[in-house]
């Protein structure tokens, strides 16, 4: 696995010169999936079985600075937020494997100092902004130049919704078909939809039993209904396009929305059973079902985890945000 | 529709000559099933997509009064557990509507007592049980001497599920093929598994905002995921069987499990989506997971509603009953 991601790396930075230059950094923003990625169709190069579409949330994401110091070492020194990572931790182990895959600096050792301005406790997913930082980070401190399309590859490769967090704005993911993995990238599509607003609704920020890498194996391997899911996936991804072209909020938050639940559907009809709705996510949905009944314009989507994400425009902000008090709501176009 | 009904119900019954007596009376049981029934290929005629499996739960169901009074009216006399309802009652309306199908009792009002003994705090349907027994008592009243498999295809025009309960134990449901519903049936299965147990788990008894007829219906019409629902409902029958026959609660346990969780699936990827569970529900789901993780064979079957029922052997029947107070214990064998 190790080593058909490195030659697929290796393939990628072709002959770009490495220039090295004192340290690297960039910012990526964290995105939130309309049209889910659910299913791997190969998972060494993390290609997925259908395409995807997102949104970015502007300045939410992670923040990378990288630097070469001058002893060598296969362990890189990783700061999450301001403090040093154990090399033996989930996040430091995991940044290492990715950097290994880069045989172009040698054995000097790596600096990692990674910043989240995610409030951790909203429930998003990191490891989308934190690959796609990682890899724009590196590309400035070698002085790569690679184009974002080929930055989306190498991002991929550490998450497949890092694929995403290379752009800003509405992005999809095409799932491509070749087995080299070479046209499955992220591009961002059209203009901005100021008006656009994410509303954070926290249900729990305990950690998953199942991460959705492992929960997505699972219900591909397991679930019968998942059979339907690509079609159903390609087919929201063309309506959620022609909304997002259209500011069709109905089209959208309808589609974005059964799109979600279909997700969790296909992890309800695996084996085990793979719920991770709480309690809470339940009360939460009947709510928004109510409030939507009671003329509000308001949909939602949720990822692998409990929280709840909604979808509305600035119009409905206020009433939103008082039909669901303690909200963060988020501008992801500024 | 209701010529459409006549006519099939015409067609059962044939030849077959009236011979009046004082009164009919018949019990049928309630029953639960472990392949679900869900989608109709025909609403008139109830004529599934897929075939069902369920068991049927012993003494607990209805017993049900038939008489001919000496005046001639639409409205038959109903009474609900010794209480008169009213004609408006959509309970005496459906009993109405069905009774119309049978112009062979010419103007005569019917009086019909019907006594459930199933709690209806429990949230089992009682529809099953009810047009079961109706329509054996009608068949007891008219002297007709029906099978039991054109017993159960008359029951199935008051309620799909009806066809299951003219028989006890383990009963399958034949979707068949035919148009005209002549090979939609239910037969009983083979032997008695006295160690079977049912555990009734109730969450709530509030009257659901979507009954199962019109949930089933917006699935079928709007579920992406539904199209893989009918080929896994038939796998799952199989297995199913095979396991009843092998007194396999492991494999029969697993498979009844993931095929409700996998009907419920097919819901929450309607549009509007159709959510049965309530909170609890989730909680509970979550705790069956948890306790059969540390060893309790324990599985569950959920129907069109928030109520779980618990599926064990009675070995476990002690160590059931102590995870879950308040647990109501049924043996369908007696």
């Amino acid at each position: 696995m190790h080593d058909i991601q490195s030659q697929f790396a290796k393939n990628i930075i072709g002959h770009a010169p490495i220039q090295l230059k004192e340290g690297g950094v960039a910012f990526a923003p964290s995105n939130i999936a309309l049209c889910k990625y659910w299913g791997k169709r190969d998972t060494a190069l993390n290609l997925p079985i259908n395409s995807s579409l997102s949104i970015s949330l502007g300045s939410l994401g992670t923040r990378t600075e990288l630097r070469l110091l001058p002893e060598t070492s296969d362990s890189p020194s990783v700061y999450l937020n301001g403090q040093l990572q154990s090399h033996d931790s989930s996040f430091a182990k995991r940044i290492a494997s990715f950097l290994s895959l880069f045989p172009q600096f040698g054995k000097r050792c790596f600096e990692v100092r990674t910043e989240n301005n995610i409030p951790t406790a909203a429930g998003l997913a990191s490891s989308a902004s934190g690959f796609a930082a990682l890899v724009m980070a590196l590309d400035d401190l070698a002085g790569w130049g690679l184009d974002k399309k080929k930055l989306s590859m190498l991002a991929r490769l550490g998450s497949g919704s890092a694929s995403r967090s290379v752009y800003d704005g509405f992005v999809q993911w095409h799932a491509g078909s070749n087995p080299d993995g070479s046209d499955s990238f992220a591009e961002a599509l059209s203009k901005p939809w100021p008006e656009f607003r994410i509303g954070i609704l926290k249900i729990s920020d305990a950690p998953k039993k199942v991460g959705s890498r492992d929960g997505m194996n699972r219900t591909v391997a397991t679930s019968e209904l998942y059979k339907s899911w690509p079609q159903q996936a390609a087919a929201d991804l063309k309506v959620i396009r022609a909304a997002i072209a259209e500011r069709d909020i109905q089209t959208l938050g309808k589609t974005a929305e059964r799109n979600a639940l279909s997700m969790h559907a296909t992890m309800l009809a695996a084996w085990p059973p793979l719920i991770y709705f709480q309690p809470e996510t339940i009360e939460q949905i009947h709510k928004i079902q109510r409030v939507r009944s009671e003329g509000l314009e308001v949909y939602l989507t949720i990822d692998a985890g409990p929280n709840i994400k909604l979808l509305f425009l600035e119009e409905n902000e206020a009433a939103v945000a008082a039909a669901f008090p303690g909200l963060q709501i988020i501008l992801p176009f500024g």
